[in-house]
């Protein structure tokens, strides 16, 4: 059986599917919405905002997967704890004959945009059994993607203009690396190191050479300059040479400058140096130093060794200071930087996991959406009900000033008052003036029964990332202490809400 | 192309690769070591020991993937900067013709078994370029499920007896859930809401249901007892209910003891009701409290939302010292508590990456191994050199009291006195008597150009672990502050590491 297929979910979606069957529930039209509810928070800082990401992929999953002779064999062989077959073959084969997910209709945020926390990234409407058990493969697809690409996005803006490197395989969650990579150059990482990853996403791969050449050489009784002219020699156009196996400034820099004269003497340039170990802005500036010295001004510097995007910018801050003192032109330097980015991007370091969420807010019942919530201890917790539309409000500067959810009715228009309503609070709104503000639909329908384009070029989603982030207030943007993004709801979903509460909490759940 | 394949790993191994081939150096035999510097270390608590996973899963991938036309296709279409292949012919060539990882030969740490910072888990023998480019998927499978099966022995050791359950799968990291579900179980997960996963492992799933399935009722107009009845009437022997969708102890409690009491009417017994949010122990002493007044005194409670080791942990504690006050008596209800961990298990919360790397540490040269070392800025991180033998101490009450490295010539003797010295303080060693301890050697054999035994039953390795935290000192195996556990090398072994040190930071490296 493909652990990845159709049965790559939770068994609580198959039993709940078995009792909708058992009361012919199964077939009622749901409507389920995922949204997440806080955003990254790494510890000594935090996210402003997230980057959609995992969509596509999850969109192919849903279009191939179905249950075959061999998942029901598996169900099948499942028991109860009476000895009795767990699922009923009726059931069984109504799942075959379903097939997969041809019933679904998603309306999705598209991929690669900024996202904010509770407003839903997918609304997915269908038969109530098919909508369920999308559940597990979709959150486990959308929360990991989400994760890393927002941690990209960061990284992305530490590093400003310089070229970032995604080298996190070896320490990525198994063959979870496939997303990391996927994610990380959607958030804005430039190239990987992966090398099918990189192929099946239509890119070049980027990579220099290990310690391990250096201490293979120098076993066999070689110095680390024989390392370095051997790699000079094989890719003589390709050069980045690693420093720090032995001693990055009394070794590798001046063996690896050597090697670059040799290389400039055959008509070849150098493409560079790394450094992976030690205070790295302080090494950078000295490597610089010399490498302007011997005349290798352009000669990149890449950086690697458990860099975030506080080490980066930590780096940036201390060449800043420290390199004028040594004659080095900061700005200069800063240019020449390439950043290695590993570990700590593609297990997004402080705050590993998304807390997604998949609920089910309304149910069609005589033709009419009827609105679903789940009351919780905590206001924040309480889902915003209904089939809802979602729109994202521009301010004069055209900066992304707030997400709107509505109800489905609803068709706000600027040229009227907006009433902007926190979610929980209300006490708190604030209108919007016509001509003050503009309006756009964030969420476009991308799955009925099938996929409704193909796969988008990497570059498509890159670029959405670049421009929504462009658009967010430099408060949301920054690293440490964002501001909170504006998430509200109409008039008319704020009142939805509020009367489904009052209704839950007067008793007619059946609270006894 | 498969993303998995051989490609499944960073360009810099391919291009050290051409260096290797173009100097003829690619079939020397080398030996590299897998192994990792520092526990993992959560933040507000520590691990004290890591368990060995990922090991199965690399075997196979090792004997399976291969350089076939499309991998060589992908890498002849890859440019230099010059605009020139960046790959030669006749070494994409020798790739074909080597096909795998035919010529290595590999031996590991039993999977599933405790290990220790510095300890090699795996060590690597063959050619040099495929023990080189064996790097990034050895690590990516190793690292993750390492992590994954460490934090669950932790959770294991929290939950004592009780049963503990995966419930992950939506926070995973994509196709990495795969590693985790499996990791978790080896770490003492006793079963996994993952469906394909559970049924490929050879295991039931497990699971309950879903807040939705309450919402999709009270949608309907139905009520919570309804759905709860529609449950159990479905799944008669297998109901356990979710408390908290309305609210735990007002509504969903008196709902689930209704219908269980009309179960055990029609002859049947109620397995349980699970809670999902709140103050778990404080509901669990009220559901336990009134679960044994209905007469349902060996329901069990199932607790999941955020759980790790430490918040199960303050769990037992707050029942056992609250519980009495409420008449319930705290050992049964202990007993009667399952588990459910997801998020915080399967990503590692609070250390979500563990650092293991892969490590050249000899070239056979002459016939004999020329140990490899890497001098680094910090002694701690200094290698172990040379071709070695990894021994675990046992002391006379029959606990492991160190690892111990020695090189590969020596045959330590149980009936000579033994000296453990200090990986890098040299004034820190003991000498352990004859007849005072006993020792075991931690390597076996496991690949030679092919897989050496089949896939082993999930429960061997969960034995394994089970039995080698049990010959851990208390101290070393508790939750918070563990007591440092020695991992020691023998005099030779640090004579010969001096040795080298000396030789390259006297400028035999070429430091000019």
């Amino acid at each position: 059986m493909d652990p990845f297929g159709i049965l790559y979910t939770d068994l609580y979606q198959l039993t709940m599917g078995q009792v909708y069957f058992r009361l012919g529930l199964h077939e009622k039209e749901a409507l389920f919405e995922a949204f997440y509810r806080k955003n990254p928070d790494y510890g000594a800082h935090q996210a402003g905002y997230t980057v959609f990401a995992g969509l596509d992929p999850l969109l192919s999953w849903m279009e191939e997967v179905r249950f075959e002779e061999e998942e029901l064999a598996a169900l099948g062989a499942l028991k109860s704890r009476s000895g009795k077959p767990l699922f009923d073959e009726d059931y069984l084969r109504y799942l075959k004959a379903m097939g997969g997910f041809s019933g679904l209709r998603v309306r999705a945020l598209p991929e690669g945009r900024v996202a904010h926390p509770q407003v839903p990234l997918l609304s997915v409407e269908g038969p109530l059994l098919q909508a369920q058990l999308l559940e597990t493969a979709l959150l486990n697809r959308i929360n990991y993607e989400t994760l890393i690409a927002t941690k990209a996005s960061r990284v992305r803006e530490a590093a400003g203009e310089a070229l970032v490197l995604e080298f996190g395989l070896r320490r990525a969650p198994a063959k979870g690396g496939e997303s990391a990579t996927r994610a990380s150059l959607i958030g804005g990482a430039d190239r990987t190191s992966a090398v099918s990853l990189s192929h099946l996403l239509g890119l070049p791969p980027s990579g220099t050479h290990a310690h391990s050449l250096v201490q293979a050489f120098l076993a066999l009784g070689y110095t680390e300059e024989d390392a370095f002219r051997a790699f000079a020699e094989v890719f003589p156009d390709d050069t980045v040479l690693l420093l720090d196996t032995v001693d990055t400034l009394r070794s590798g820099l001046p063996h690896a400058i050597k090697v670059f004269e040799e290389l400039r003497r055959k008509g070849h340039r150098p493409v560079g140096v790394r450094i992976d170990s030690g205070d790295l802005a302080y090494l950078a500036i000295q490597v610089a130093r010399e490498l302007d010295k011997a005349g290798f001004p352009e000669a990149l510097i890449v950086l690697s060794g458990d860099l975030d995007e506080l080490v980066i910018w930590q780096i940036k801050s201390q060449i800043l200071e420290e390199a004028p003192r040594y004659g080095v032109e900061p700005e200069a330097l800063l240019k020449r930087l390439v950043y290695g980015v590993g570990t700590k991007m593609v297990v997004s370091w402080g705050a590993p996991a998304l807390g997604g969420v998949y609920k089910l807010v309304a149910i069609r019942e005589d033709g009419r959406w009827a609105p679903a919530i789940k009351i919780s201890d905590s206001l924040e917790k309480v889902l915003n009900p209904g089939h809802k539309k979602v729109f994202r409000v521009y301010d004069h500067r055209g900066l992304a000033t707030a997400d709107l959810l509505t109800t489905h009715e609803e068709e706000p228009d600027p040229r009227k008052p907006l009433t902007l309503r926190h979610p929980t609070d209300a006490t708190k709104h604030r209108t919007l003036q016509p001509g003050s503000f503009a309006l756009e639909p964030l969420l476009e329908e991308v799955f009925r029964g099938k996929r409704l384009f193909p796969p988008l070029p990497l570059e498509v989603l890159k670029e959405r990332r670049r421009k929504d982030v462009e658009r967010l207030d430099p408060g949301v943007r920054r690293l440490v202490n964002p501001h909170l993004y504006h998430v509200s709801l109409s008039e008319r979903l704020f009142a939805l809400k509020e009367a489904l509460i009052q209704r839950l909490e007067g008793g007619h759940a059946g609270i006894p």
